[in-house]
């Protein structure tokens, strides 16, 4: 058995744009149930609220320690795995899992340092595909297909009750895509990758006219996003990127030259 | 894979003397979101009520076949095994399962024809003691020793959940790196890869005087296996490495000049 204190303490729930406060309520004391205490609001419509403390029914350790962000790279930026929870089935086949697999995938994670963020979407409308994006993984609660859409705090419920537990069963499991030396890049340094992936392509052409194609670099996204990528990693490959810029940038300077597709370059 | 309207159907969920109506609507949601149809109310304190179908978020079909019964004896009678939930310890040992145990142990029950109740009392004092006596069995949903008293409508989901998982479970063992979209790349294909890469390195000057390193070559090699890359992927990271040497080479035969480090080209 782990430490609860130290691994569960690292599980961040995040609910974006949630509009009924009790739901944040029942949320807060789902999560306090199974020893989860990290709960972060994006864009909530109300909170704080009566109606929310009435539904924590005393669990006011993690509803008080809440925080409040204003977007969700914001609540995510020293996260290093992001998974986010889906009712829907995906046309573009995305790594899905469901919470027992998702907690017995990513305990190891927890236990060694790395910290884990879960986002609920809206009550309606769930995640939307730019906040998708920012996801490794999607998180699936197997249900009725006919009538699938549960409240939010119950789907926190089952969540962490697996977190909870895979936390108290499971020896530390030996998880080979972990194996990597360094420590896992967080969601601002994976952010900054794909800004800086981005504009090589410009730089090189593989975008064309400025305009880069997003189902593209959803793709590459989910990639990278797979490989679940160590610092030093990171720091290679940007090296890379940097590397085909500058020696891009030297070349056009010995001879001004118009880059291809009429992408003029200042 | 049983049939769900065979075996769930037989799992009748009773809800003993409970007193917040929305409790009794957020259960029918999170019953009908597993598969679950059969709610009986002992007792209820206000049912039916506007609330009740207001948490109840359209899963009217529970909430509107919901019996009710003026006792637990009336509401259990047709019943081959009877569970109560319980937050306590009990003082006398009692046969105590886990919602997936219970869900595992007893799914041939519903299969062979049996039903099977499970009992969760009210808000604040659960079960008593003569309703504990007619229980075959106790349910209790491993939480925080601190904080331990669930939302009633919350365990129904995570009880509920357990049973739907048991009764989907059969499906085979699924890797996570395999569900991408295409075929997996093949050995050949990412030796070609790894190769065209190593080539790029050298064109972009990050491989310097026709040395390159074998142990960032290794690191690159472990990140992309990591991500166990499909053919349409290796396809569009191949046609970015095209692009970096093409833009490289057009500009180089714009104006000839020496490339970076002494690594001149033919």
């Amino acid at each position: 058995m782990h430490n609860t204190t130290e691994s569960l303490a690292r599980l961040s729930i995040v609910m974006v744009g949630t509009t009924h406060p009790g739901n944040i309520g029942a949320a807060a004391r789902a999560m306090q149930n199974m020893g989860v205490t990290d709960l972060r609001l994006v864009a909530p419509r109300v909170f704080p609220s009566a109606e929310a403390t009435a539904r924590a029914s005393g669990a006011t350790g993690v509803l008080d320690g809440a925080q409040r962000c204003a977007t969700l790279p914001e609540a995510i930026a020293d996260c290093t795995v992001v998974i986010g929870a889906s009712a829907r089935i995906r046309t573009i086949a995305w790594p899905e899992l469901s919470p027992k697999e998702c907690a017995v995938q990513f305990l190891p994670e927890l236990a060694r340092g790395g910290r884990i963020a879960v986002l609920f979407g809206r009550e309606h409308s769930g995640l939307n595909n730019e906040e998708l994006d920012l996801c490794h993984f999607l998180l699936h609660i197997p249900c009725n297909p006919h009538f699938s859409s549960l409240n939010v705090a119950a789907a926190i419920q089952v969540a962490t009750y697996e977190f909870f537990q895979a936390h108290h069963e499971l020896r530390p499991g030996r998880n080979l895509l972990d194996e990597e030396t360094g420590r896992p890049a967080t969601g601002d340094e994976m952010e900054s990758f794909y800004g800086h992936l981005r504009q090589t392509l410009f730089d090189i052409g593989f975008f064309h006219a400025r305009k880069s194609s997003p189902s593209l670099m959803r793709r590459l996204r989910r990639l990278f996003n797979r490989a679940h990528l160590r610092d030093k990693e990171l720091h290679i490959l940007r090296g890379i990127l940097r590397q085909a810029q500058e020696r891009i940038a030297r070349l056009e300077k010995a001879r001004a030259i118009q880059p291809p597709d009429g992408n003029p370059l200042q």
